[in-house]
């Protein structure tokens, strides 16, 4: 193994704290005691505030595919018309588990590069006098292309065609890193997952539920068990689970949570728009190109960078995780060579950021990608520019 | 926190063995890169010898409950007609979840004190002309009564009929413990978790699946996705998953198949034999009784005990806890406040097992249930009967 | 390596709590910044309870026999005198240590079967009218010999001869084990080690100070650098260390206090002496001796037993190790082959004991040790007719 | 605690990596048993490896300082005269310790800004017609400035003089990082410790000795007892140690040692030296100036940067701490103020020096440092210009 620690800059997993890791590092404990019973409520409570939530949050021992599966399977029936926008790589495989399992999709097509269209989904819900749309589904930041869509606007655009649809969101890689309203915001389900903002190995998987979702839950049809909510609300009453939970990985969730309300959700928030920014103006500095086209829905997570025409993007990759043993995220499907992901989400900070931002500069000069040099630079400008401590707050508590 | 080491002595979650707790508390590592990849061949591979198969296994980044599950969704079609042994609450459950995912479920009645009964699934097969049956459904080991079917029995029994149904049967309790030949055997899919025999937390599951299985897959009609073989099968091909895997956990599993290989199976399945019988010795020293009713079916992974009439095993389990830091295992729904249940799978040894004993009958004298002091001088008298280490290759690797 | 969890029953090091070992494993932080200064605060702080004492602890990055080094070079001169009784083997170590380093060791000779005898230390001191005894030096808890000598018995004794020498005391395997207080009974030195009752890996040793001994200190001419007490107190007033600290022992201590404390050293030390008891009826079980002589001197830390005639401890603790993977400690020097050693001190429980003692009894008949069957049976009956949950208190605490 | 990963780049103590942390995290064994005579024999004899040389190498469980201590103690008597070089604050250390210790010590004066002098010390020893001189003692690495001094020119300049004193040599901050060969530079006691270039957590310190050494101890009569290398040689010639070891960082030195020579020792000094050169050109980038004034000894373990007149490395260092959360070494005695150190040591990699250099780029510009921007991109150049995957045999190691 190379010297140094590994830099993990895909856009998730991410960089495991070792407070979590060490918290995982602990002796199973018996599911059906006491002990267990304390852990369990503890952390069914706090993960509602990360959802910015006071209703129900289910934990899945699943990762966050199954997370997807749950919202739609507890939800609808089947042959169901569920409205999905083609945000990409993500949004794409949650359509196509929605045809798996026996629903109808009308795909409100895209070009990778914006979010899901408030107008759209607001037009396709005033065309649909029937109500034959049960459920719209919208991928909160696209992990595949680094553009987060404007949950709140699409909230509105549902609410003025008085549509009864359910609104399905997928906050997998911006849950604990952008902010996200579950409540305020309307949304009926909220699915997650452990390793991205949550900062935990992946593993656990999360669906917030609103009362017209339960509500829902009872007269869909899709067959379910495994993702059943029904008994594990009942079982979470207490504490407990329905069947043997992810316990060490809870262990982990309950550290990850403290973290973030130590941090202070704001200030979590504050940190990775700041590193985003930061990272843009590298990549601009470079004379590359973002992704994303709409400066409204840059991501706070992760940057989207394009290839100048003609290079490879992995093989840019492979030359900077050979000699530079960091790891970025590669283009998917049809972005497959044409862009790379940078990941600056999580447990994340400055100097870790300067470092990835090297990584990337010096591999760019390495693997013969045209660029203009400076985008470390420019990214320090802006670092050095906007550092937190200059309030006393930041600084008393890093001192203390 | 009370002094010293809890002693986990349910029938699972199992004592986690610090090596697979260390191995799991390494950073995450990228799920699309080289060094996962090597990771995923590993342990795909080493599961395989686990199960005693050369056929795939199925890695799930979830628990137990979902094997099951993913058993059944893959291979069967709405409304397919499944044959099933009541053998305690475990397949009870299994058979509450077909009757979800919409099969029938045609239901061999027991009193959870017997296995699965080769010759009245003989019976049922013979009779099923139509061959309306798609699959039968065994649990290996009944983790609720403490009682183990004689899986290669049931096989033959089916063989006599030449019907041809699956074969589907639960080793959630018995991999890693009692005895399993996933090929030999004839089986088609066999489901396990991780938290038992394996000595891993909760949170990984298994599939082992035969030809016939696969081809089942091909054409069975219940909605899938999450749960799907054909695209892990197909990413497992090259070690990757096709979406975020349990990267940590599988860390651990691949420390857990060293350690059963390192102590070779055979040795494994001893240790659990020997540490079952000591324990039933020490239960008839204290004049109790055993659930399981037919020797033939001793469970090597736990051992349920039958409360005296009157007296209240959840009041003795409690007790135990409290006076002696022991968790143990309850009995469950028809069975509850009737039995308890002493694990004595996974990470464990003489001694363990000793003060695990040591507790029951302190507990009982404390909890005031009428029993016989001396069980514990019966195992001793056993385990000193039988100690391993007379053999010289356990001397030497102990002392080396 | 073999199945389950090792038993560690030698006197030290001694089984450390997961809670210990995962604080331990945590980032090294720079020792001169004020993440370290706050952790130097409260470890120099909490430690002082542990002493029950108001007046300084200095900690060295040092194991145990360090601390004997320090405790003699701070106080004395070359050709003073110091005082020992030979309790047992380590007590020959810190006088062959003096000798080395240029004391005058006046020795009390003993059978390594009674503490120091504190009229024996009375009559020394009482003819010594010139006060060329410049210190006495009892070790309290013989971790060789299993005697506990009666420090309060010996400070009056040499109060009442109104000698002004020093009192210093070894308490490497009493500390957090068996009441000591440094400051109710008058020591000058208390010399301490972290492996023991302290449930810590090697690598840390204490001196708490008197008054008189750092006015001792500022004229002893025995020269001294790393042990210096001058620079580590000059340092310690501002939470830091003269030179480069162990770091990550310092993280494990913080945790050892914080348990030792959640307990509440009355109940800890309560704990070892019903440990002790239990242990010394299963002895008697066996019907074999046990080498402390006198009850009031009995060890709550350890027991040392004596084997019968012509048979050989060592081959006795190997047939234990090699069947049932537990350490005892073997008898030293002159008590080698004749004597084995039962650690039940630190991070312990009842049925931890009922294991090592099962493992005991199962290696004497797997040894061939002539003794009767049943030392188990009589400590069962000693642990459940005592178990401390029967408090209301402890089983509020156990099922919180 | 701030959000990611402190950057600890102080000279030591190092970024332990995770491996050797995790090794130490695993409970503790039996110092007098099979096992631990195993891991005895092992460390024993890679350590040896470490410092290159086939003769004895004694592991103290204490930290560095005491291997000075012991290395004098070992090897002279009261009032012999040392030749000591002051090339800063450590070596001002170990001479105050030499005269604590009963020595006399003949000081070569020094700037602070360059190493041991050979000619002076040539010198010293030509006029020493009557071998008062004992030993020469030597700092290889100044940790205080920065500065290397060359041990095999000061071996010959012994050498040309035919003098028969000892040379004693502190690799505290070098072994492990900075090419150093015990033998073939004919060194007699090498010091160092655990916590720089060996990755280990503070706590382990050796002596490494040659023949000439071990025959000075027969006759040295400083007094000693816990640092006595003739029973910790004894005792070592089994694998055992004469009193307890600090067995769980004897654990981590063996994960260390193995990463040492994984890596292998050339390619581990090619890596320190390459990081140095990069940081020098940071610093010159920058328009500030480095200590050590002499190129041929600039260390590659650490650089040591003067501030411009009238400004205070230590609210330089404070607001990189506060702002950047980032560790950097201060100025000791009279260079308080006056320098700050950068450690590039230990395990550390390219990125970890980018985001170490954009720490101290932004630290400047915040704390109002007159400085030019442009030192970081002045390191990408140097590093993405000699980056080590370009050689075909690193390539596949890290994509294995």
């Amino acid at each position: 193994m190379p010297s140094g620690r590994h830099f993990l800059q895909i856009p998730g997993p991410t960089n495991v704290p070792d407070r979590v890791l060490r918290a995982i590092d602990r002796p199973t404990i018996d599911h059906r005691g006491p002990e267990f019973q304390k852990l369990g409520q503890e952390v069914l409570a706090g993960i509602k505030e990360i959802f910015q939530t006071r209703q129900p949050v289910i934990i899945y021992p699943a990762s966050g595919t199954g997370a997807w599966e749950a919202a739609l399977v507890n939800t609808l029936s089947p042959g169901d018309r569920v409205l999905m926008s083609e945000t990409g790589h993500f949004a794409s495989l949650w359509q196509q588990m929605a045809g798996r399992l026996g629903l109808e999709v009308e795909l409100i097509p895209g070009d990778w590069r914006h979010g899901a269209d408030p107008q759209e989904i607001e037009a396709r819900l005033a065309g649909d006098r029937s109500h034959a749309i049960k459920a719209v589904c919208v991928v909160h930041n696209e992990t595949s292309t680094g553009v987060t869509s404007r949950i709140p606007e699409i909230r509105r655009a549902i609410d003025r065609t008085g549509h009864p649809a359910l609104f399905l969101v997928d906050t997998i890689s911006s849950l604990g890193s952008i902010d996200y309203r579950h409540d305020e915001w309307g949304v009926d389900v909220t699915v997650s997952g452990s390793q991205k903002g949550l900062m935990l190995p992946p593993g656990l998987s999360f669906n917030a539920v609103s009362e017209k979702a339960l509500s829902a839950s009872r007269t869909a049809r899709l067959p379910r068990s495994f993702w059943n909510w029904e008994e594990m609300l009942a079982a979470n009453a207490t504490g407990f689970f329905p069947y043997t939970p992810a316990t060490n990985l809870l262990y982990g969730l309950k550290e990850a949570i403290a973290m973030l309300l130590e941090e202070g959700l704001p200030a979590v928030f504050a940190r990775h728009e700041r590193h985003a920014e930061a990272t843009r103006r590298a990549v601009r500095g470079w004379g590359l190109e973002i992704l994303c086209a709409d400066p409204r829905e840059y991501s706070a997570a992760l940057t989207t960078v394009m290839m100048p025409e003609g290079h490879d993007a992995d093989a840019l990759r492979k030359a900077i995780l050979e000699n530079f043993d960091m790891s970025l995220g590669a283009g998917l499907t049809r972005l497959k060579g044409r862009v790379f992901r940078i990941g600056h989400l999580g447990h994340f900070n400055d100097l870790m950021l300067c470092g990835t931002l090297s990584g990337v500069e010096m591999g760019l000069r390495l693997a013969g990608v045209p660029h203009q040099a400076g985008g470390v630079q420019a990214a320090l400008d802006h670092l050095a520019g906007s550092a937190p401590a200059d309030e006393p707050d930041q600084r008393q508590r890093r001192t203390a």
